[in-house]
């Protein structure tokens, strides 16, 4: 190891509180990029992190406007080496249920090991740790490898006006490779590769019956209640084999080869650690799969809201006129969200009774993707958290959604190396929602030695 | 008709703003049981009741309180006649969702012929119309019969403390039959007397999946989502002919007699007069019964609210821990609300999945009654409302619930006769509930007449 590179490493250790307090302060504020009421704290976030890049020495901010929330754009060009263009979004998932907090979703605080607040390992603190890790190498001279930061606000809606910005901005985001810190590792002690990501096809469909709510008693017995015909459409969705039952569904699934499989199974996601993530009283999915494969390699179609009548507290008896739900599709290659659309609205044409009438609203959609483990930019992160973890890293598909990886790879012809230092127990999207902060100190030395890899021939 | 009776008559024509002044003002106090948070309104309107009354010359008012709210008590019992027991609720149902609203709920608003406000119709309307009789032949002398009041707050939420109350009291509330006006009129020029009610089973059932909300990227695949298993379980309670599959549920059922089903076929609710009254595409129910028969004498099961997870603007990619039905049956003779609660335990049990837990919450039940048209009670009713409408009233078996037409039956002894005055379109337990005037004052004038009636030998 240079005394360069040790050097940094010894500096970024220095600095643990002052990283720590930076990644509080850009948690602190709200961007939930979902919710219209918190557009100005997009705006503020954005310009937190564009004056955050300016003071650890990036050159070219910019903060360019898109339709929706803009994208902060920041550079170093000085190497004689490759371009690493790191990705990141600064949006996060709405709070609610906020009375299940234990503190503030926004007002980050330390508890044991962990950071807790909205954002914290989904993606902030990933945020936080590439450019803690840039910030400490400067801070010992010039960047060993070129990089470029492309920070957006619209991943959890869906980034729907991302590839725009791409297509209009293909010379200014040109890189050899992207780095994408928004996956995560399996365990603290389990450097984590992930090399497919699933895809994602968002839905809100409602179902209409009588033109107002009515009285059950007057009128129960006599009109489909659409709360009722709303539960049978969502059952009919899947069969008693776990199977999703839209027509056409797995015609364009990727089947799973022999050599996958057995690599899968060697990951230590077992059905005993879902369970222990999950608290749930046993597993479930489709039949066939083991449970690394039905969250890695399968597609599934989930729910994410009900909402129908009367809900307060104590009882009414009302024949309500409108059933509401939230679902989506995560998608494995080669499934396209327009196809899954397409199947849903057939699903319903086929199946919806003519006693209701319903409308499909087209959320957000993406396409899975997978990218090749034996990249060389792959090799170097693995290197890097070889050295970290002294461990060898597991390579895994992701049952969660990046979009931007495919996007990137159709708009910009560049590859992702994927990796991150958030946790299964972090409770991303859902109240309480934390960062392991040894783990993410970790990351932060993981990404200096990336970073010095990337410069080495 | 003698001349005390048309004075009477006159009177109450002369008074039509004052009466009109005096339900708006009860309107005006929002009496919603349900909701703990206007326990103090419904003192208020207690109180609002017993002062009235005694301006109108009634006497022995009293408050009653109960574990709930309380019961307004007033009698006047000078006749040398039978004893009637007038009996009503001052509660109403809630009110969401308010922004379907065109007035204020609780400020009472007349457009066109109609009286809009939550209980105009349902039922202190019916309340100030009995009242309101009763005081313009007080103005011109004693009354021809004996007259009680009970007035209840707790209809609405199933009348939890009145059977106890009724239980206590039955030397105060000694009469020969009941006057219960919280029945109503299948169309304004036709008069209805209604000899049958349902009864009514209410449950809330919850359904958990895992401990916490989860991402549904990183979790979806392996774990049953507690919406979806809800949809299930709530789709499985019909077959495809529309009957309820709860095991036994039809078993205590007593079969319509070929004379009821004949008699039903007369009354003009038609499919077409619930598609216009309802706004529902086409109509849907038991297969084998006609809508007349489907809403007055066959059990139902219908659902009230849904919620689950994520049900705000946007998209959120969640996997909800909770998911909550409220339902509800309405119940005919021979039913029994706790039968009911058993076939849906049993039900439960035989179909909700080991990949989940649930929790059943019976809420409120009342049994089903059913009255002999044939009473002379019920025969002075008739010829009251004849009298008015000039038209020979239709007898009907109504689709709602009044619970203390059989437990009056059962503690007291006392049989009832049901009438009222709202029409079907009312949208009583609905946005926008409203009286219609003009049979509202014809109803006045039929109750004056029903006490005369009921005066003479």
């Amino acid at each position: 190891m240079t005394d360069y590179r040790v050097k940094t490493l010894e500096y970024g250790h220095s600095q643990a509180a002052a990283f720590l307090k930076n990644l509080q302060d850009l948690v602190s504020i709200p961007s939930i990029s979902t919710d219209p009421d918190h557009k100005d704290d997009m705006l503020r976030t954005a310009n937190w992190l564009a004056d955050h890049l300016r003071q650890i020495g990036m050159e070219h901010i910019q903060i360019y406007p898109t339709a929706g929330h803009p994208v902060v754009y920041a550079d170093w060009l000085h190497a004689q080496a490759e371009t690493v263009l790191i990705y990141g979004h600064y949006d996060v998932q709405p709070v609610e249920p906020l009375d299940e907090w234990h503190s503030g979703p926004f007002t980050p605080e330390v508890r044991g090991e962990n950071l807790y607040g909205r954002g914290t390992s989904d993606m902030k603190g990933q945020i936080i740790a590439a450019i803690s890790a840039i910030d400490s190498i400067l801070k010992q001279g010039p960047l060993p490898v070129n990089v470029k930061f492309m920070l957006e606000g619209e991943e959890e809606i869906g980034s729907p006006h991302l590839a725009a910005f791409m297509q209009e901005h293909t010379d200014l985001l040109k890189a050899d490779i992207a780095l994408n810190p928004d996956a995560g590792m399996i365990a603290p002690d389990l450097p984590t590769i992930v090399y497919g990501l699933r895809g994602l096809a968002y839905f809100e469909l409602r179902v209409y019956g009588p033109a107002h709510d009515l009285h059950s008693g007057i009128f129960g017995g006599v009109i489909h209640n659409p709360a009722q015909a709303l539960c049978e459409l969502i059952a009919g969705m899947h069969d008693n084999q776990g199977r999703v039952t839209l027509p056409g569904f797995y015609d364009r699934v990727r089947p799973l080869s022999e050599q996958e499989r057995s690599e899968l199974a060697r990951l230590p996601m077992t059905d005993e650690s879902y369970l222990e993530q999950t608290g749930s009283p046993i597993t479930w999915g489709e039949a066939g799969y083991t449970s690394a494969e039905r969250t890695g390699a399968r597609p599934t179609l989930e729910i994410h809201g009900l909402l129908s009548g009367f809900t307060g507290k104590g009882s009414k008896t009302v024949i309500p006129a409108v059933a509401m739900v939230k679902l989506s599709s995560r998608l494995v290659p080669d499934q396209d969200p327009k196809e899954v659309y397409q199947q849903l609205l057939a699903y319903l044409h086929a199946n919806a009774p003519k006693s209701i009438r319903w409308e499909l609203i087209e959320m957000q959609g993406g396409k899975a993707s997978m990218s090749d483990p034996n990249l060389p930019a792959t090799q170097k992160l693995a290197k890097a958290l070889e050295t970290v973890w002294n461990k060898k890293p597991v390579y895994k598909r992701e049952g969660g959604s990046i979009p931007v990886v495919g996007d990137m790879q159709e708009i910009l012809g560049m590859d992702s190396v994927l990796t991150g230092f958030g946790l299964p127990s972090d409770n991303v999207h859902a109240p309480n929602e934390k960062l392991h902060l040894p783990t993410w100190y970790s990351g932060i030395d993981a990404l200096i030695h990336f970073f010095y890899n990337m410069g080495e021939k």
